[in-house]
């Protein structure tokens, strides 16, 4: 059996990876492919439970480095009960945020030092990188808006100052640039299904050859 | 006020580390030094969090590279919310497990890469070594009943096999023998009160000019 495919999505506040996910999840599920939707911080029981000491509490109950190191210790159990065996059988995964998150969010966002993090990253997911990563990318003002408005629960980040989503665009960006095999930066100043529109022409202009009529 | 000094104790299973711990901080009290007992994983709110997610469930629940993450993420916590503003205030910070029981138990006993855990070690403990490790050393079959004996909640890493805990013995071993400026093997073959006094001899010569009557 084939393995499958692993499409991530990433993107700052407001930018609609939730949403954008669940409408590529449903778009991708045909007669010969089966598509899981899955997310992190979280995906798998273990995950979970380090997500909710992520979420919950004072946003700054851990550092950048407690955090980070959380982050990838719920990655490992996710990417080790889910995300693995899901494409070992051939299924698509479609995991909203993954490895870029926390270089964008501690590493350009917090100032971690991004050699770490990418020891982390080496360490974790060895060879398993996502075949294709959606950067949803749109201008802060416009983000933060989208997702006050939205008054989520886990509204964390969503306090903290402008000059944060500023750097953590800006770490998308850079992050895009330098990896342009994987990554592929979406205009999500759109309407959603505008934006999903983007997307599912680029998941099939990527994998064409799955998409063979 | 002059910093506190920080004390760490380490070993295998049925070495009697808890016991000792509390012990040397009983001791090190007096009208010109406050002690503070603490260990790992655990020691702040946060990692006492954390503590629980390592300590129950089924022993596997983790893998070696999940676990090493927690622990350094537990111990990132401890170390900014309690082992530091502790020794700032002059105060001596007993631990019961620290650096040396993750690179003993996950890097030595469950083979994970030594240099990923040394990384996490240099990003989260930065300079704050200990001022003295005291490693408590005794045959394994010899703490393995032990520790069969006490029957605690908490024996998970005892139902292991034996090549485990021989690894482990020998891991910390070279520990103690690469680091000799910071780490003492104590032999933990005799009664508490025995292995007790090792160690406050140890304590008295180490820093024997807090000791100036």
């Amino acid at each position: 059996m084939a393995r499958g495919r692993f499409i991530t999505l990433e993107g700052g506040e407001g930018a609609g990876k939730s949403t954008q996910a669940k409408l590529l999840g449903t778009w991708l599920v045909a007669p010969e492919r089966v598509a899981v939707l899955t997310r992190e911080p979280g995906g798998s029981p273990g995950a979970e439970q380090i997500r909710a000491l992520l979420v919950e509490g004072e946003p700054d109950r851990w550092d950048p480095i407690a955090e980070a190191l959380l982050h990838y210790a719920a990655r490992r159990d996710h990417l080790r009960r889910t995300i693995e065996p899901e494409l070992a059988l051939g299924r698509w995964v479609v995991c909203d945020r993954f490895i870029d998150s926390t270089m964008a969010y501690q590493g350009y966002g917090h100032g971690l030092d991004r050699d770490f993090i990418r020891g982390l990253e080496r360490a974790v997911i060895g060879d398993l990188r996502p075949d294709l990563t959606l950067i949803l990318d749109l201008p802060v003002e416009l983000g933060l808006k989208r997702a006050a408005e939205r008054r989520g629960t886990e509204a964390r980040y969503e306090a903290m100052d402008r000059a944060f989503h500023e750097r953590l665009r800006a770490g998308y960006r850079a992050i895009a640039a330098a990896e342009p095999d994987r990554c592929v930066l979406i205009d999500a100043d759109a309407e959603p299904m505008v934006v999903q529109r983007r997307i599912r022409d680029t998941v099939r202009m990527r994998f064409s050859a799955d998409f063979a009529a």
